[in-house]
């Protein structure tokens, strides 16, 4: 896959790259983190009241990245997955482990791959603590733990009806990118460079998750397209949802295309990696202050009704608020699924 | 890989295999387990006073474990060598997430697979807690968490001048067994019987390691050979240590090799998931005791001795005490690795 290799010993390799990476960022052991790197174990302690969230990721090549991917942005966004699994459940990160499978040792990559990988993991506080290497086909798993005061986790299935329903950021974007690398659609080379980043390097909402604590009634994160995934909220909590399609937000590159993209992008692009949260009315005011705050829009989709048959069910309004033919919709509502696509 | 299989979706996936086993084991929530599956994250509460330990480990198809490998003892096997890294540290295991790539959906394959890994997970009162599922070359990832009373866990660098070195169970079978199935050395179909769970279901030491919590120094479990990681609490001790290379606990079938094999397979054979630890001459008794409650040998194979120069060294001794020659040594000490293998 990669062209620079020398021979280098299992061991060797993790203490180079990974060890030397934890150690540089000073955090190998610390309050929360009691051992880190080195042993059988990572040893953690939750602050006093607080519960560990723990989540689990694997990206492999060919699948969730292709095989020339820029191995910074790889690192960068092996973690920042994860950590936006810690961010829709309003968990602060305490550290990672990382399970490794490569075909060969290749300096370069790892080196670059390193540094993507730290550099997110020195923006959140959240050390590598413990992890495994191996030969085989390439293959990224992370876990990542976090902690959040017990009785305060968002939940999926804490969603009432009367509930608006938000989503962080813009979405659709990592779609679009795809969408242009593939050559399916033309980009301008300004356009793909406005939102290519959505794809390669996505920002875990960390702190927008730790501020939602008190404020949302159920949480998830966007990986498998806005729609697809709020149906798991909708599933847990034994309600519907009406969504005004035309209120999902896009960014201006986005605009630029038919509206039929725009809404099958927005709707079920996946790879977005932005918070789509449930909130009593009432507490619009606080979320527009957090929004201006965290300097990040949160816009509001739709709403919360109670559910009309026994399945739970997403209605799709056009702008004129009225339900959307089933057949679009159903393409609109059709999630990510890596088995069938 | 495998012949059965039809489309089916990654949650169906995921809920079908995976969920439906958590549950049956009745331990998706529990005191410790305050969420299970299916929300962005699980989360976990240690025992008061207790820490969380954490440990990743990944396995590769023709790396780890040939393609026909049986589904059911992958199953087992997967977990328990993730409880054999927390016993090695004296942890009592909470649960744990899996992610895994498989080539496609085979229903059988994930029937058998998921019988094995829920069966040792409720042997050790183990749930599965998350993970991931994706499409790729098969690879397993685990990461298993446990609790450990705060300055009670068995680290690496604890092992001092004078203590014994101990090992449990016999060492030397997995290698044996891997042996006669590359056809290098033929068994009878009697002998092969006889040691091959030894390769394919390993046990994890976890009473052992919660047995030891107060009386050994240091700990670690042997997965790439025996001297090999002995070299790892040496160094991370700043010790040497002194191994009677005949006082290595052999079975009745390697017995039956030629002493070259014995040997070997027992220094450095891998894949032994038995725990090698150091305890203060006087901890002997308890040990014993131990050893007669646990229905587990437990062996003294040397002792620790004080570094001889920079470089944590083990000295190995022939049955007459005398130092075994340079080269002959060199060969038993190399340790497995995957990348140089």
């Amino acid at each position: 896959m990669h062209s620079q290799s020398r021979p280098l010993g299992e061991f060797d390799l993790i203490e180079r790259f990974f060890k030397t990476g934890a150690d540089a960022m000073h955090t190998g052991e610390s309050a929360h983190i009691t051992l880190g790197i080195g042993d059988d174990c990572a040893l953690l302690k939750p602050p006093a009241g607080e519960e560990i969230a723990v989540t689990s990721d694997m990206l492999v090549e060919g699948r969730h990245f292709f095989a020339a991917a820029n191995p910074e942005l790889l690192g960068r966004k092996a973690l920042a997955v994860n950590l936006s699994d810690l961010a829709a459940m309003g968990a602060k990160p305490l550290g990672f482990t990382l399970a490794i499978a490569l075909p060969h040792v290749d300096t370069a990559w790892l080196e670059a791959f390193s540094k993507g990988l730290f550099a997110v993991a020195k923006q959140f506080s959240c050390p590598l603590i413990g992890g495994d290497t191996t030969a085989g086909p390439l293959t990224i798993s992370i876990t990542a733990l976090g902690s959040i005061p017990s009785k305060k986790p968002i939940r999926r299935s804490g969603a009432k009806v009367g509930d608006d329903i938000w989503v962080s950021g813009t979405v659709g974007d990592a779609r679009l990118t795809l969408a242009a690398l593939r050559h399916e659609i033309n980009l301008t080379d300004e356009d793909l460079q406005s939102i290519e980043s959505r794809m390669h390097n996505p920002t875990p909402r960390v702190e927008l998750g730790i501020q939602l604590r008190n404020i949302a009634s159920s949480a998830l994160d966007i990986s498998d397209g806005l729609l697809g995934d709020l149906q798991h909220i909708l599933k847990q909590s034994h309600v519907d949802a009406q969504i005004v399609l035309d209120q999902l937000p896009k960014s201006v590159t986005l605009q630029k295309q038919s509206m039929a993209i725009q809404n099958q992008f927005a709707a079920s692009g996946g790879d977005d990696y932005e918070i789509c949260f449930t909130a009593a009315t009432q507490e619009r005011n606080a979320i527009h202050g957090i929004s201006k705050v965290l300097n990040l829009p949160l816009s509001i989709i739709g709403q919360i009704i109670p559910m009309k048959n026994e399945q739970a069910t997403i209605h799709l309004l056009d702008e004129e608020k009225k339900p959307i033919n089933t057949n679009e919709a159903a393409t609109l509502l059709k999630s990510f699924d890596h088995f069938t696509k």
